[in-house]
């Protein structure tokens, strides 16, 4: 799919020399409507988008006295401070998120790239409005010891569904930070397991990693990269390194942290500088591994990382850097887990982002959440181990997973992921224009599927770009220090792309 | 109330003294009868409990061939090894769980201590089938950004009905492990920032604690006790010390841990013992404190202990013994974190377990998960800081807040932690006959409310209990090596007390 970006960007580019700068747009979407063909078929066909309204509709500024009031009210009882707006989801539906104050707002963020159908989906509203799911809903079961009788059932259904190739087997968890921990834990397990060669520990050892000591909690690791987000909880955060203030004040351990590649955009002009990005960043995987191995003495299990490092700053390895990263994992013994969280579950116009990648074979491990509804991990046989090792009360909830079961029947009923792709070179081709268009401003557009981002010239041009768009109607987020991110849900479509677009061309004016 | 107990069980004491072994029984019970005449009152009045049989019924094996059949189907897509049977939620009503094959268990486990009024509560029901409550269940929200309108109308309902005193800021987390990790983090930023006093860090030392180094990712600490469950994530199985399976492979950090007092009983004639093991307990966490703020260098952030060790093996700690790590804590700047995970929401007939030590104040910060149906912590004013700091997508699940603000009304209006402490009076004081006269295979009755426990004479003896009890119709659970412990509903009443006991001793004889 990265070529047909590429073929269509360069054709977009050609387009642009002969077109005088203000009419380009109207002229460059007549010409991608003929490629969208397939995809305004689909959009006949998208179920969800009954109840949206014509265009955004802003009657306050965002957030709206209604909002700031209730802010205010709940400053009293928890942390206000990363409140965007209160939501009337009622009302709210489709595309469009409704604020406390009646505003209407296209939402190309979605809960945090977290609402995969959107709002009040009718095949979601009948999964729960229908009585034979109530009993799942009133009974939060310990899935570990008293699994419900259509466990195997369900869980099978999202296996087929979605389950990488290979990766056959899942486990799940509450949220994403739980994913990935339990995906650390099911690593050290299995490679500690391998390498006391099948021997028991003896008394004194087990009694010792009681409290914490000894070779039964060995000095082990997990490397992960420059700019990473894996989670917030102890162990996940040791491998997060996208803000300073997601990590300042709290103990991290010691373990290996390699760059990532920060390519330069378009990528068809910069083919050298690129290529020697990801050289460079995989040079320094091996040689940290060795050094952790080796030097440091402590030894690198897995490696984890991101298809699109998103919370970061939406950064993007290429096809070979991740094939080069999986030979070195296998060539050192490091298992490789990639975190699909927020690029998962057809947000960039495949099922799983990796697959953009053609790996020799799936990845160790593949972590989820976000728009699965629930967190957990596809694993293989090869990580099965003694029972109670992986393990909690709840293991997720049933009832969320009862939503993702009906959500993979209508991606697949309503070819969503190939609405995502087709949509998502449409959205992607558009914001390069305006990258030209306003390249003091902007840059840097590039994206999978719908899961697009650019650059402000500067924080502050990006946060007051984000500002400007919510007063026009557009709810959307930032990504590390200059991304704005665009990560909406799987029933985005053209007209969707149409109004987003002319709202950035009006914010990017107003600057 | 632990005076009561320890009075009502001198009373049995001098009663069984004068009775034959085998009348023994019935006899207490005729006179326990008139103290629980408030109880049976109360019991008229217990919604949830009108749909239960008589008594257990049991046709095959437990687990039966349905549930071993799907047991060995569902093995080949999880880890199946902690499955007790498969449940038929559909079917299991008030304090009786169906199983698969149909068997009806009185269930005095609930979910690993996780399920607050039983199976298909009324009252629960109606909060899932009511429309005006969907929303919330189609559209799971980003709790941090974008609260739905009626977020702090809910969540003061929660802090009305149960926030300790002067703990009136609430933190939702999805599950235990998030609840405690968070709490964590929640002291590890007060503690560095009061130790900066204000002082920002520089900008490099800022870079370096996005790659877990420098003053930015202090050496701080956590001391938790021997025996102790917090959870199984990163951070918390550092202060997790129940079993050796829980730790065995995960790399895990130098963290203080105490011995947690290990009591006689019965407590009233090993008082000097027990008062020793406070004393010799808080003197080790005195030392290990000063050792690990001033020879280590990683001083001690927080203190983190369960009112109950509930997994560890139920052991209890005296209300001195509280105080006393009150004081410490205090003494020492090391704030005190109680995990009312298993303990909370009425389980110990109190709201909370702590409020039977008789402190000077709330602890600094308590979590709460299971019962409550979402994760979470309680703290005050002075824990608020920054945004973004605490944080994640969801911050647990509004929906299942929804089922907690039910629950805490029918708490209220049901009279249920009366009710506990009441049903836990008397199943405590019938235990200890049980041990007594079968004092060659259990010892050690304790308890608070309902939150009861006895020791088997062996880890063998302790789970052939378990699966005699199971066959026998009560769904039961252990706890440490030798622990039978009981976690019932809030809806459990004398009658299913006398079922229990009526098995207990049927399935004692039977040894």
């Amino acid at each position: 799919m990265l070529y047909v970006i590429i073929f269509s960007s360069s054709r977009l580019n050609m387009l642009s020399k002969n077109a005088c700068k203000f009419s380009r747009l109207n002229q460059i979407q007549r010409s991608i409507t003929k490629n969208f063909n397939t995809c305004r078929v689909l959009s006949a066909e998208i179920r969800g988008l009954g109840n949206e309204p014509d265009a955004p509709v802003v009657n306050t500024p965002v957030p709206g006295p209604k909002s700031l009031e209730l802010t205010k009210q709940i400053a009293t009882i928890q942390q206000a401070g990363t409140i965007q707006f209160f939501t009337d989801y009622e009302n709210s539906t489709g595309n469009y998120i409704v604020d406390a104050d009646g505003n209407k707002l296209l939402d190309v963020y979605m809960q945090i790239a977290s609402l995969p159908l959107g709002y009040n989906h009718p095949d979601i509203q009948k999964v729960i409005s229908d009585p034979k799911n109530y009993s799942i809903f009133v009974n939060r079961p310990a899935l570990g010891t008293n699994p419900p009788v259509n466990l195997y059932e369900k869980l099978t259904k999202i296996i087929n569904s979605c389950a990488p190739k290979g990766l056959n087997m899942i486990q799940t968890m509450a949220c994403g930070s739980c994913a990935n921990e339990n995906a650390y834990k099911a690593i050290f397990i299995r490679y500690n397991s391998l390498m006391r060669g099948g021997k028991d520990l003896t008394a004194e050892d087990l009694n010792e990693c009681v409290v914490n000591k000894g070779p039964g909690c060995p000095d082990l690791s997990i490397l992960s990269f420059k700019g990473a987000f894996h989670g917030r909880t102890f162990g996940v955060l040791a491998t997060t390194h996208s803000k300073t203030i997601h990590k300042l004040d709290i103990p991290s351990l010691d373990w290996p942290v390699a760059p990532f590649p920060r390519y330069k955009y378009p990528l068809e002009e910069n083919v050298e500088y690129n290529k020697k990005q990801d050289e460079d960043c995989l040079r320094e995987v091996e040689q940290l591994i060795e050094y952790y191995n080796n030097v440091k003495k402590r030894p690198v299990a897995g490696i984890v990382v991101e298809p699109v490092q998103s919370e970061g700053g939406d950064h993007h390895g290429s096809p070979y850097f991740f094939q080069q990263l999986q030979r070195i994992g296998k060539e050192k013994n490091s298992m490789l887990l990639i975190d699909e969280v927020q690029t998962g579950l057809g947000a960039t116009g495949k099922m799983w982002a990796f697959e953009h990648f053609n790996l020799a074979e799936s990845p160790d491990l593949m972590t989820f959440a976000k728009k699965m509804q629930i967190g957990g991990y596809f694993y293989s046989e090869k990580f099965v181990t003694q029972p109670y090792r992986i393990f909690n009360t709840w293991l997720g909830d049933p009832a969320r997973a009862l939503l993702l079961e009906e959500t993979l029947n209508v991606i697949k009923r309503d070819k969503l992921i190939e609405l995502n792709e087709k949509t998502g070179e449409y959205l992607l081709s558009n914001l390069k224009v305006m990258c030209k268009d306003y390249s003091k401003l902007i840059a840097n557009a590039r994206g999978l599927g719908t899961f697009c981002a650019f650059d402000g010239a500067s924080s502050k041009i990006r946060d007051d770009l984000i500002a400007k768009m919510r007063n026009l109607g557009i709810q959307c987020g930032a990504s590390g220090d200059v991304a704005f991110r665009i990560r909406p849900s799987l029933i985005f479509s053209k007209k969707h792309a149409d109004i987003f677009i002319d709202r950035l061309e009006k914010s990017l004016k107003s600057f």
